[in-house]
Parts: C-alpha cells; sequence; structure tokens
C-alpha cells in the first residue's frame, strides 16, 4: 500500500506514541507485509527469529517489538505490539485514501447483482457475469471476463497467532487482472495483504480456482478447475495448471512447466518442466515410481 | 431438531396413523437422525442391520419397519415406511415452527444482495459480505466474517437408497457459529439433518472450504482454502488443516492435530499427531515411503 | 447447436466468403464441435494431426484449412482461419435464435437474486436457491433443486492455442437437467460448447462440484463434495463418485462403478468396478501396492 502523500516518520512515530531510532529524517511511501516490501516502505517484525530477515529487506522503516542495532540509514520504530501497530498504520491509511466510485468504461458489460467496491477500474469491453464480486482496490484491464458469481479481491487469509489465537492482518492491498484475461464462474483471487496480487496477460483460468494473496501469475498461464494456488507464488509465462493442482505458498514455477493434475506442488519448479504427485516431483521419475509399485505388487 | 412443546406418543403415532408399543406414555421433547439422537427424541430406522443400534440409541421412541421386542421403557412406531414417516413428522413440526424474521444486531454490517433466512440471529460486529446466503435456522455469535458469496445452512447431502433411486431427508437442523469465527468467501457449511453444525470460537476458514452437516469444529482451528470436511466429523481445538485435505463422514480429529495438505483423512487421528498422504498415515511414516520409493526407482 | 430451418450450404461458403468443394447441393442443419458431431453438421479442423478424424466424423461439412480430396457426398469449406470462421458462424447463428423469455413453471419456486438467461425452461415443483444463476439454453425438468449461487451452463473453458495465446471457442450449446436432479451450493455445470450437458434422472450432486462442457451423466449417479469432473465425460447410470475426485477430459464410467475420495480418474472405467488413486486403479491394486509399501518402510 502506498500512502497518498509522503509521510514524514516523526509523524508517524508520534501517530503509534513510539520510540524511534536510526534515521529520523526519512519520509515513509508506504506500508507492505515483508513479502513484498520496497524502499520507502514501513515493515514489521514481532519474533526475533524474523528480525534479521526485517532488518536486512528493502524497507526504510522496521516496526519492532525489542530495541536492536539500526542498519546503516534506516529507522527503527520500537512498540510492543508491531502487528497491533502495524494494522493501526492500515487503518488510518486506508481512511485517508479518496474513495472513488467504481469506473466501469462504458464499453463494458455489468450484469445484475454484481457488486463493486471502492477504486475499482474496469476496462474496455469486459463482462462482469452476474453475481460477480469485485473488491475495493481492484484493477481490471480491458477484455477480461469475470465468470458468475466469483469473488476477485477478498481479504488475505493472513493471521498471527498468539496465545492460541489467530489475529488478522488487516488488508489493504488489491488485485491486477491484466487484458484479456478470463476467470471462470465461483473462482477466488484474494487481494495483497498491503500489494498487488496480479494476473498475467492473456491468463485463462476454469471454475473454482482458488488464487492467494500477492501471487503473481504470468501472460499466457492456464489453469484448470478446481486449482488452489496459495498465497505469494510466482508463477511464470505460459505455464499449464491441470485440475484440483495445489500449491503451498511462496513457491515459483518458471516459464513454460506443466504441473499434472491434482498434483501438490511444495517446491520451486524450474523452465518447461512437467510435475505430477503429492509432493510433486518430475512427471517421469514419479510415473516409474507408480509402475514399480505396479509391478512389485502384481508378482 | 426440538419441538417448541412436548408431545404426547400417542398423538404422534395418531398422526402416522401406526401401531404403537412399548412405553405408551412418553413424552416426546424433539426429532433426530441417529448421530445426533438424545432422549426424549424419536429417531427412525428402515434395515434389519441396523436395528439394534437403533434400539440401544439414546432415543426415547423408534419409529420402525418391523415389530420387535421393545426395550425397557422405551416406546416402539410401527410404520411400513420409517423414512416417509419421519419426513412426514419433520414437515409437520417445522410447519409449527415461529417464522421469526432474522435478528440482525445494529451493530453488524449487511453488505447487498445477503439472503437471510428465517430463526436467523446475527451477532454483535458480525460482517456479512455480499452474496452471503445464510439459511433458516443458523445463529451467528459476534464478530463473525462470513465471506463473498459462502453458504451457510444449505440443506444437508443426505439421501436414502430404494430400490437404485435416492430419496432426501428433509434438513431440520441448523448452524451455530461461535464468536470470532471467520469464513472466507465461496464456502458451504451445510446445517444438521436435525441436529447443529458447530463451528467453535476463533476458528479460521479460507475459501471455497466446505464443511459437511453436524459437522462438530473446536476453537482456534484452523482450515486452508479448498478442503472438503464430510458429514458428522468432529474437530478438537488448534487443529491446522492445510489445503484440499478431504474428510471422510464420521472421522474424529484430536486437539492439536496437523493435517499436511491434499491429505485423505479415514481414520480417526490422535492428538497433537501430524498425518499426511490418500489415505492419511502418520507423516513423518509417509515420508518415509515416499523416499523408499524415491531411491528404489533411481537404483 | 440447431440452426432453426435447414440451411443451403453455398449461403454459408457465401457468408464465409470462401471455396467450397465435394457436394454443393447439401443441406446443413447444425453447427457442432468435434466431440459432439452428428450428420447434418458443419465441424472445423485446422490442424493436420486432425484432419483424418474430422473428415471421417459423423459431420456433413468440414471447415479446414487447405485442400484435400473430399469425402464421398460431403462438403469441404476452405478458410484459412476455420476456427474464427466457426465462431463467426456460431454469432452469426446465435443472433437469430428466438430471444424467448426463461419459462418457468408456476409450481416453481424461484428466491431472490436468481439469474435466468434467455431460452431456459424451469419444470413444475423446482427449487431455484437464492443467487443461483441459470445461463441461457438451459433446460430443467421438474421436480429440479439448484443450490444457493450455482452456476449452471456458463461458458466452456475451451480455447485454441495460437502463437501462445489462447483464443476461445464461442460457446453456443446448453444444460439438461433432467428430472429429480439435485444440485448442491456452488456448483458449476457448464454449457455443452455446441452441444449439451446432461445431468440424467434422479441424479444427486453435491456442494462446490464442476461438471465440463459436454459431460453426460447418467440416471441415480451420486457425486459427493468438491469432485472436478472435466468435460466430455461420460457416466453411466448408478454410479458413485466420492468426494474431491478429478477425472480427465474425455474418460468413460460405466453403470454401477464406484470411485473413491480424491481419485484421479485418468482411464476409462468399466462396470460395477471400484476404482482408487491418482491415477485411478482398481481399488483392490492399489490397497494392496500401499499395503506393500508400508510393510517394506516398517521393516
Amino acid at each position: 500500500m502506498k500512502f497518498n502523500t509522503k509521510q514524514d516518520i516523526r509523524s508517524i512515530a508520534a501517530l503509534l506514541d513510539c520510540k524511534i531510532t536510526g534515521n529520523t529524517e526519512i519520509l515513509v511511501t508506504g506500508i507492505n507485509e515483508i513479502h513484498m516490501v520496497e524502499p520507502g516502505d514501513i515493515v514489521f517484525v514481532d519474533h526475533p527469529k524474523y528480525y534479521q530477515k526485517a532488518l536486512e529487506s528493502a524497507a526504510s522503516v522496521v516496526l519492532i517489538n525489542q530495541e536492536v542495532p539500526s542498519p546503516e540509514g534506516k529507522t527503527l520504530l520500537i512498540h510492543p505490539t508491531p502487528f497491533k501497530a502495524f494494522n493501526f498504520l492500515i487503518e488510518h491509511f486506508v481512511s485517508q485514501l479518496p474513495n472513488k466510485e467504481a469506473k466501469v468504461h462504458p464499453t463494458a458489460t455489468v450484469y445484475p447483482n454484481v457488486f463493486l467496491g471502492k477504486n475499482v477500474t474496469i476496462g474496455e469491453h469486459c463482462i462482469l457475469h452476474a453475481g460477480a464480486y469485485i473488491a475495493d482496490e481492484t484493477t481490471i484491464e480491458s477484455h477480461v471476463i469475470i465468470g458468475p458469481n466469483s469473488v476477485i479481491g477478498h481479504d488475505a487469509f493472513y493471521y498471527q497467532k498468539k496465545d492460541a489465537a489467530y489475529n488478522r492482518l488487516i488488508s489493504c492491498g488489491g488485485v491486477h487482472l491484466k487484458k484479456n484475461v478470463e476467470i471462470g464462474a465461483l473462482c477466488t483471487i484474494d487481494r495483497g495483504v498491503t500489494g498487488i496480487t496480479h494476473i498475467g496477460e492473456g491468463s485463462k483460468i476454469d471454475n473454482q480456482v482458488h488464487i492467494g494473496h500477492d501471487t503473481q501469475i504470468g501472460t499466457n498461464v492456464l489453469i484448470a478447475a478446481g486449482c488452489g494456488i496459495s498465497g505469494c507464488v510466482e508463477i511464470g509465462n505460459d505455464v499449464t495448471i491441470w485440475g484440483q493442482v495445489g500449491m503451498a505458498s511462496g513457491v515459483k514455477i518458471a516459464d513454460g512447466a506443466t504441473i499434472l493434475g491434482q498434483s501438490g506442488v511444495t517446491k520451486n519448479i524450474s523452465e518447461g518442466t512437467e510435475y505430477f504427485g503429492t509432493p510433486a516431483g518430475p512427471a517421469k521419475q514419479k510415473f516409474k515410481e507408480l509402475a514399480f509399485l505396479r509391478n512389485h505388487v502384481n508378482l
């Protein structure tokens, strides 16, 4: 999430009523969670296990629950509950965003019972079928089709566990569907937590597919019905994913890969390869394993 | 399903025009199918294979298609088609329920195109996103979020097979979501057939998850996208279920268990264990099996 | 798709401004893609790999991108881009169909926010729950139930790949649900590309099930939650399919077969057999394989 105008870090420290160390002259441009962080951003961390990752990230400001040495040029905000403070900042800056009505191009077709959130843009010749739900901060380029009752931009499934209970990180990111994307019926494409979930030009998604928050999908990707792609996944161009495939959070699929039906992808997949199985491996290897098993039992 | 007022068993026998044996003085308090039956209830049975189970159940009255000795203190209703008679009783007593309009707390947010059935209660600070469907007999406590186009309380998938055809048992149960439950987009949580489907306090459910009729889920349970939990499942507290997991009808998952992605659970799982595979077994064992296979084929 | 009136093939050649060879006297009755083609139909083919299949099909007219010898009695339309020409014909003849308003039997119950397309028929005593979406060219016989937010008749997921991009074949087929069919919540049943997707009498489908275009399902078939059935699948009568099963395009399942949960069916299944696994095999064999593996690792 980017702010409307740059913010003086001292005014943010004042807002949170917290101690500030390191570079106190910085102007902050936005707020992001660790997977999407960029220079100018505030990020948060509240567990020593992840301190180093946050401190070495691209973030200019780290909201942290313990006083540690500040990396050169960076700012630390010391707060007892960084997660709560981060949610507080999201609510504060979201409330300051201009709440523009959805901007729907006159050549687009919007069927009955479509829900359009705030700051939504619908491009030329789009078709939004009946019952489609388009949440706040969704950008849809031209010639995109959204199937009936599909849900674009709902909140990320992203919780912090504390004393056995789960606390929701407030989603303030968005979804960006490039031109010629087609989404079937009853799909869900979650908004980024603080960044943007992207579907690349010309990609086609069948019915009942789930795409998690902040996932990045390239151009001309084909995803068959019933797939579940977790959050923060990166899928290249020209990838083909058959039905009911699952992917764990954060995996990277290189260009031209093929994932066979019902596979469960838990590791990165390299360019042009064919994968199969749960957990997924190179398809040839997996088919050999199945043949071995079949032959041994038939003996 | 509980009746508004206790019913004289002889008046019910008269309603069904059927023979009554055993205790004819009983006052009946409700009607339940075999998995949810309690003292005071009528239950039905129409296959000798299940006679004993029904006769020994907690039910006070057994609607049965053959004259058998009545257990001490219990009542038998002898009817040629107990399934039809049971559906008849459900329709009769449901029609006598007060049809109260949905009671929505003024602090709750109900977005457009939300459907609210009869005898629905929505608690403080709930959010029902656009297109959500809340069926009859649903109770939602405070601070619950229902995602867009999700369906809470639709009828159970529960049929009796007779001469190759399937006859629906009419659902008269409900759903009860405890406080701080969060349900994603495009989920289905079926109502109990005659009892209540429960989701415990603080449990979080991702998108496109299905929960079957009469299933009982504990507190702080996490269910990732694409899972399919059958009817009559019992899930304890602090259970974590990763994406696309399936569970067979009636399995019991003890507190603190973890089920890895795409597993298919067919047996009970004990406390704190990690399970994987289809059918699911202890994850360590399953990973060893996969390694064995991989090594044998690489040789 | 059948035309309203028979069409002179020379007028169609004129419409496409293309060369015609072979039988130029033929009257054309409709247009179909290769899986559903019947005598009187136009079919298209644009890859030499599939020329023979198209030329030997039941089609009376083949729209093709190269001049080849015309089979006896058949007509060839030679066009540089048969796929585009085929889409052009579909749009042309769909625009000539009478656009009748949905015909809903007075005994049917239609809840709020139901979308009804053109040329839809809803039979006696049907129940369409809130948010259900019924697309153009859907025929629903009597006593059918459609669950909340289910989508019947959305476009086929059917693309032609050209220079890495995917081009949609315009769907002009329909869906036909026979009497006593019951469809759960959040299901998708796609319309045929040019033909009809059928669900046979008395079949019952649980929540979150996907049925692809042109699939043919028999009578009294039971499909549990979360299944994904591809396009052009043929399922016989009295088949039972447990939860989260997937089926590849074009497989045939004979009468009385049972497919166990989470199986992935990639080959035809014969009458009365029980299948399991991904890819699915006879269940007994698959269970033996699992036992072999378990025993070898425990040693």
